[in-house]
This record gives structure tokens, C-alpha cells and sequence, in this order.
């Protein structure tokens, strides 16, 4: 039993970058956050679905990292949802080569019943419908929940997405996503339109350029890690979500001062996901290297100025 | 007397943004250069010229705020350096509309004898012959030389620009250009070939997306505050130098830890900057203003983390 449950998909991804490509690898929202949460040492529970097509290795793999795969549906005679994209030279813009749904097209989540009093729901990158679904299968208000989504259903199903931004606390966007999502350009302008919509807290994920958190008339902002290189950026705004809600499970504090830790406990995973192609960088990360990294990620902002009067 | 030289432009700038357009008004990178230093209490000495057609009260003004201009020739016959340019929507791209270099054509700085001894050098963006001049004639090697240049520079007169570069201790310029004059697409890594050119300080300028300071292996990053709307952001980036070297003079200071408080400084004054059209911001702004903006700053990255290994 875990008290995270993480809605998303569980997918097969090929990716190609100016570095080289891959053949069919594990990916998905749902992967990339359960992999953030085994980091942090938070159990999860994903609630997905996948095809007959789809290993039984790569679902114990998961399980060994206490991410119960009880949650997901598996579809014998279905195919698992692939995407398969290229990323241009700057690594910040990709071409989507591919979009097979497969399984996709008619799931119906179904939260596993000894998850269904979790207080911590991140609801990833999936249809609205899907998402609300799964808010609605939840014996009781979970204490919070972060959705995180993109312009593909900003343009499908944004009826159905504003109906679930109602229960969020969280959404964790891009900057093109949050202009589009309330009409405005300036992004704090943006994160006040957003708040009427239900989320008191607004992430703008801005990529290499970092992330800021909105919350009424507060602003906190968290650079990414300048790199030397970026391999592939797939699951990057995934691992960042998903170790911004971990760390808040972790520490049992939803106060804006403890988010502001979350967005760099998240801009510390995910510049770790970059550095090599799919979930391999992830699975491989030791506490000791993030630990490392937290304390680059803390030279790099933090300075001592006295202000006088 | 000044300990603070600034070579640069002084101009009319003629603006277009989304927001309106201007006439001819004064601008240039040694005005905005100055005003920052004003903003500090650091008098200044700008070298640069003038046609004969530029209003004494513009003079006049600058003077008032103890930036000389003794050394602002002015070529009677001549015109002074007109700059006209439209912003997109985004605010970051501009199209310059008009360039009439006009007595820049034939410009010969004079650095004024009783400035000959100062510490502190700024060279702003101009032709790279012109800011090597102006070093030349220093009597002794300044303590700190900044320079700003563009990508116009690296277009035209790379070779002069490598020159100049040899005898500088800081460089700012933007992304953009950091990549042009580099070769390299990884920003850390541009930066370390940029060392091997002479700067062995290098700030990144990314506009909205704050500034990178890189020194040797280390690396500190400022964000720029995120506004409700921008402007006009002309001389946002001279204004951000200004503020930068101002701050090294006010304190006397050339050591990294305090490179990082004048970034924030010049981070500060760029953010007001942009907040009207032309010099109008700098011109109006008070230090109580610049001393609240200050604390916002702190507030946007600063926060507590615990690393326990």
C-alpha cells in the first residue's frame, strides 16, 4: 500500500536526437515519475494500462522499486501506446514522428482498492477524462493533487481539463502551455488567470531555462543545471513533477516553503534524466550523486547580500 | 574626477514594441551604461560622440547625475548615431529598422587626462578598434575591464574583437552570442573556450531567463524578475552591465562571491529598465524602489535545504 498514487502512461518511446536514436524503450509519464518517487524512496503506485506486447520484465523492474504495478491494466490483445519523436538541435523543440494510442483509446483507470485512501495523487500527462476518473475513485479529498498535462489536450479536451483543474491543487506546465491555457503572454499574468481556474499553486516548467511556482502574490524561482551536455530531454518535465510531489510526501508538508524545496528536489532529478537516452540515467542515479548535486544545485543561487535602508 | 570609464554609444534610439512607439528619444549602451552607474552613486566618465544636432540638455542632464561628458566628443557638422528598431510579440526578437552609424563613422575616443588613472573600465558596446583605443590609452592597467559586446561585432570585426578580448577580465554578452563567438551550442561549454580567449569571467545574458556568471569550474545563476508586462526592453542588457560594474566599484571588490551580488545588482536595475520606454525608468527610479526590488529578488531564489549525506 503506498500513499502516492500516479496516473500516466506506461509506454514504449523511440527517440532520436543530434546524439544518436534508440530502438523501442520503456518511456512514459507514468514510468518517468514512478522512477522519480523510487529515488526519493516514496512507494507509488501507478494506474495505467498497457498491451500484451508489453514485458513482464519491465514490470518487475518496477516493482523491485517498490512501484506497485497493480494499478495497471494489462490488455492482452492490445498493443502498448508508443510515441516516437526527434529532437532538434537545441534540444528545447521536437518533431512527434509517431502517436500509436493502441491501448490508450479506451482505458478506463481503476485505482487498486487498498490505494484508494492515498493522500497524494499526481495525476500525469493524460487524457482529462482519465484523470478525473481517478480523482473520483478516491474514498476521500486527497490532502493534495498535482496535474501535470500538455498543449495536446489544451486543443482536444480543454472542456474536460478545466473540469479537473477544479480539484488540483498543483499544475506543473510549460511556459507555451501556461500562455495557452489563460490567453495571456506575460507568465505571472498567466499564473493568475490559472489560479481561477482551481490550482492556488502554478509550476512553469521553462526547460533549460528552469521553473518558477506561482502562489498568490508569491513567486519562487529554481534554475535548471546548466549542463555541458543534454542528451535526450524525453521525461525530463515528468521526473521533474514527479520528484516535486515526492519530496512533498516525503516530508508531509504542503506549505509553500517546503514546495520551494520540492522544485528543487525535482530541477535535481531531472537534470540527471537528460543526461542519458529514456529511463537509463534514472534507474542508474545513487543517493550519494544526488546528494552531490543538491549541493551544486544550492552554489548556484544562493548568495549573501545585505540590503540596508 | 571618475574611477569608473564607460565607452559606449550615445544615440537616438527610435522604439517600436506591442505597446506603443516612440520619436526619436536619447539612447545608447555608455547612456544606459551611465545611468546605472548613477543609480549607484558611482561617478562615471563616458567616451563617445555626438553630433552636432544632439540636444545640450541631454548633456546637461547626464552631468547632473555625475556622469561626465567631458569626454562625449562633439562633431558639430556631424550627426549622432540614430538606432531604430521593432520588437515581435515575444519582446526577446527584435528587427532593427534603421542604422545611421553617422559620426560613430569616424570616431576617435579620447580618454580625458584626469581619467587616464581610473580603475574600473567598461567598455559598452561599439566598435571593438575603438574600445581596444580606449584601453590603450589608459596610463596603467585598470584593476577590472568589462566588456559588452553583440553578434554585429562578431560579424564584422571578429578578428579586432579577438584582440580586445585578450585584455578583458569580464565579458557579457547574450546566448546567442556566447555560441557565435564560441563555436559551441552547451552554454558551459562556451564558456570555457571564452576563457581560453582572455575573459576569465564570462556572464551569459538570456534576456527573461536571467544571467549565468562563469568562472573557472564554478557557475552562478540569477534569474531576472518576472514582471507583469515588459515594455520596452532596450538597454535592458547595458543597464545590467552598468549595474554589474557599478556594484564591483561601490565595494572595491573583484572576488567571485562579489561578482555574484553585482550580477543581482545589475539583474535589479535591468528589471526596472524595461518597465517604461527609453531611459525613462532610469531616469525616474528611486532607491527605496531599487532596495524593495532587491528584497523581491532575494525572495524569488533564496530557501533553506538540509543535505545530510
Amino acid at each position: 500500500m503506498s500513499n502516492l498514487i500516479i496516473v500516466g502512461t506506461v509506454a514504449f518511446d523511440a527517440i532520436e536526437t543530434p546524439f544518436g536514436k534508440t530502438d523501442k524503450i520503456l518511456g512514459g509519464s507514468a514510468t518517468y515519475i514512478g522512477l522519480a518517487a523510487s529515488k526519493l524512496e516514496i512507494p507509488s503506485t501507478i494506474v495505467s494500462v498497457v498491451g500484451g506486447d508489453f514485458p513482464k520484465e519491465y514490470l518487475e523492474n518496477l516493482e523491485k522499486r517498490n512501484i506497485s504495478t497493480q494499478g495497471i491494466e494489462i490488455v492482452k490483445e492490445g498493443k502498448t501506446f508508443f510515441w516516437s519523436g526527434k529532437y532538434h538541435n537545441d534540444m528545447n523543440s521536437r518533431d512527434t514522428l509517431v502517436t500509436e494510442l493502441n491501448v490508450l483509446e479506451t482505458f478506463e483507470p481503476k485505482v487498486p482498492e487498498d490505494s484508494k485512501n492515498a493522500e497524494f495523487v499526481i495525476l500525469g500527462n493524460l487524457h482529462p477524462l482519465v484523470q478525473m476518473s481517478v480523482l473520483q475513485q478516491m474514498r476521500q479529498k486527497p490532502k493534495l493533487v498535482v496535474l501535470d498535462t500538455m498543449n495536446f489536450w489544451m486543443d482536444v479536451a480543454m472542456p474536460e481539463l478545466k473540469e479537473v483543474l477544479k480539484k488540483v491543487d498543483v499544475i506543473t506546465i510549460n511556459d507555451g502551455e501556461a500562455r495557452q491555457l489563460s490567453g495571456e503572454y506575460s507568465l505571472t499574468k498567466a499564473a493568475k488567470k490559472i489560479y481561477e481556474m482551481g490550482p492556488k499553486y502554478v509550476v512553469i516548467k521553462k526547460g533549460e531555462h528552469g521553473a518558477l511556482l506561482y502562489h498568490k502574490e508569491d513567486v519562487f524561482f529554481a534554475p535548471a543545471l546548466p549542463l555541458e551536455e543534454v542528451f535526450d530531454p524525453t521525461g525530463a518535465g515528468d521526473t521533474f513533477a514527479g520528484g516535486f510531489i515526492s519530496h512533498i510526501v516525503k516530508s508531509n508538508d504542503i506549505s509553500f516553503e517546503n514546495m520551494k524545496r520540492a522544485i528543487i528536489y525535482g530541477s535535481n532529478l531531472a537534470s540527471f534524466c537528460v543526461e542519458k537516452f529514456g529511463t537509463q540515467r534514472m534507474e542508474e542515479l545513487s543517493s550519494t550523486e544526488m546528494i552531490e548535486r543538491l549541493k551544486e544545485f544550492k552554489k548556484l543561487t544562493q548568495y549573501e547580500i545585505t540590503i540596508t535602508q
